[in-house]
């Protein structure tokens, strides 16, 4: 256990530092050579590297909407319901998400537009592993689907039997997703951000992924071949601030949910009492037992930091300075200490609202900022799959009107032709009224 | 004059080609080498490279607040009137950008929120040059003050004399920013991405430069311990979109205030009309007889593009293709076409519109995404200076409603312990209530 007022400023520091996140070199020139593979031979390299890596028998990049459908009814009855219910919450939430148009007069007849147009091709990628991963599917394919993305790709490696799992495919048909590619890591990021034969070009890249899925996303979002990409990724976090009223099994809980996901996942607890973070402590030690991922989950615990502070407000502060991915608020009336949050990507208030439920189902987007970035980035949102884009009508009074301002700021400027393309057109104005 | 119709695809694309970007090796180690001493060295190596590069006598990089605003103070009433118009304009718009609060309850008893936050800390970097720019101060400023950004660091090269032109100091003092440090070049950015004893560490970076700005911005975003950029730049584009009814002096004009830019500018006329677009390359070689900056322009001019097409409309797709950073629109009725046009950084509607309004006094904000990235990334607007994060609070009823679909998916994700964190709860309340 930390005891923060006894720690020094660089102490507080480490304590809260986080594991040096650089790629390696040897994952820098892998994934640059598969970039360099992608942009040269397309289709056959990504189908080379997928029969390497996931499918040695495939002979299809392409999932067709027969194919599609068909697995999407192989859900069984329970989890379709369930994809159904958290597809509802998060359309329902991101729908509210709409920005309308802004529209200004300026001045009379100078008038200023802000417009949003939903970005025409994107890309999701979904990683494959032990288990699917439905609620990835969900969490960027209804902001795509409500923004109105005309080109929706999802790419995600097969299996070794060449398919995918059911429930993958029907949370993407519920997205309204059609082009779903079987292949993953570098080769699908490049696949889609140059184009290939089969598979679309996109503008933007949304999903997590490996080390190498991160490292070709970074790399290909700064060529202007390339395409952008959603955010900057990291392992996992969550922060619980809590009081002496807090419930340490709830904590506990809490803090492992986090913890299962990888041993290098965050979890830290900020708490205002001894007591609580010892019961917490031993709670988690008990609930460690039961855990089917019991390996990894201790092995990330054996990172999570135990915070003691003098107060509440000293756990928000000691929370801001950290800018935790997630933040569990488990103290007494936590909506009032909203005002003083600074820096985290989604916020849990109160006992009953555990980092499961943002995870999978209450509605708010579960790709979030880690490693610090909760301080600029923002969360995922529909406004992520829109660009805003500003529109100007001047009429003929308004810049005779606007004439002089420009002028003569083009001029402390050293912008001639500026100056001139106003003045040549006030001059017409001028000739056409004698 | 290039007649798109008779053009292949491959020609078409070359049509529309930009100049290669990627920075010189050489820049991209100067830059390397600067972040590195001023990583190490702070004041001292950034007061090295100011000494070295832009003033020799210069003994400190802070500009007080008392210099500045005897500096401000210097502007003549005909400057200090413009910028002041400019300023109302610019903050008029931006302020209707404000984006409310999101509350939707999206199931009874589980209730998600948006919210919008301002960045603390943001820096503001003004290029030097023979010619101030107090136009850049007022879009990075403006919006930095109406998001209420806690700290606002401006840094701008000193002149050889030591001190900066008394319309930044006006600038900056009417959109409050009180701390402007005397830096420019990729110092002045790894200074404020790093912070030094005198310059704030700030969170993002705004401001446009010469390619060792451009790469250090590109450099640090990437670095966890360094600050997010607002978004790539290269030179800057004009698009003009004309009909038969256009005014050739009009177009010419919008083409030079492009073009006197740099001589690396993009300046492409897109238009239904043969008479028309020579009309315009004659209009374009009696104009460039008199600007200041001729050289520099006709440089730009030399590659110009006039592309001939058959329709408004055919226009009006290869615009989207451009993708351009400024689109000017002189066709009849040129607001109809708002619907058609996908791709453009901002737009600019009728002969009365001309570029440079944009650029100074309409109230939009003149820093755009240039090469190809208004396909993706927004005009620069409120959004950028704050970041949006959400909250979900859920009540104990919300909880138990909502626990079934939470289980089922962790379940068929593998996830055990965030099945856990909700049906440890759901069994306390079961228990409480018996």
């Amino acid at each position: 256990m930390i005891v923060w007022n006894t720690l020094t400023y660089d102490q507080q520091k480490q304590a809260l530092s986080r594991p040096a996140q650089a790629s390696a070199d040897s994952v820098k020139e892998k994934v640059s050579e598969i970039i360099r593979a992608v942009k040269a031979r397309g289709d056959e390299a990504v189908l080379e590297y997928t029969r390497q890596f996931d499918c040695p028998s495939l002979t299809s990049l392409t999932l067709s909407t027969t194919q599609l459908a068909a697995l999407a009814q192989q859900v069984n009855r329970e989890t379709r319901l369930a994809i159904q219910d958290a597809y509802t919450n998060i359309k329902r939430f991101h729908c509210a998400q709409e920005q309308p148009s802004v529209v200004v007069e300026t001045r009379p007849g100078v008038v200023c537009e802000q417009h949003t147009s939903a970005l025409e091709s994107v890309g999701l990628y979904i990683p494959g592993g032990s288990a699917p991963l439905p609620s990835t599917v969900l969490m960027l394919g209804v902001p795509a689907q409500i923004a109105g993305c005309d080109n929706k790709v999802l790419c995600t490696p097969p299996n070794a039997q060449g398919t995918i799992a059911a429930e993958i495919a029907f949370a993407a048909s519920l997205c309204g997703i059609e082009k779903v590619y079987l292949c993953g890591g570098a080769q699908a990021i490049a696949a889609m951000a140059f184009g290939t034969q089969t598979i679309p070009k996109v503008d933007k890249i949304f999903g997590p992924g490996n080390r190498f899925v991160t490292e070709a996303k970074q790399q290909l979002s700064q060529r202007t071949d390339g395409a952008s990409m959603d955010m900057p990724a990291g392992p996992s976090e969550v922060l619980v601030i809590a009081d002496d009223q807090a419930n340490p099994e709830f904590i506990a809980a809490d803090l492992l949910s986090q913890a299962e996901h990888g041993e290098d996942s965050q979890a830290i607890l900020v708490c205002s009492s001894q007591y609580v973070i010892e019961q917490t402590q031993a709670e988690v030690e008990r609930q460690l037992q039961v855990l089917a991922r019991q390996n990894t989950a201790r092995a990330a615990m054996n990172n999570a930091r135990y915070i003691l502070t003098d107060s509440v407000l000293d756990a928000v502060k000691v929370s801001n300075l950290y800018a935790p991915e997630h933040l569990i608020v488990q103290t007494d009336d936590a909506r009032a200490l909203l005002p003083q949050i600074k820096n985290a990507g989604s916020i849990f208030l109160g006992a009953w609202s555990p980092e499961s439920a943002g995870d999978y189902a209450s509605g708010t987007n579960h790709v979030l900022p880690t490693y610090g970035f909760s301080r600029t980035c923002s969360s995922l949102g529909l406004s992520d799959f829109v660009r805003r884009f500003t529109v100007q009508e001047i009429s003929q009074q308004g810049l005779t009107q606007l004439a002089e301002t420009i002028c003569v700021l083009a001029a402390a400027e050293g912008l001639d032709a500026h100056k001139r393309a106003v003045s040549i057109r006030v001059q017409s104005l001028q000739e056409a009224a004698k």
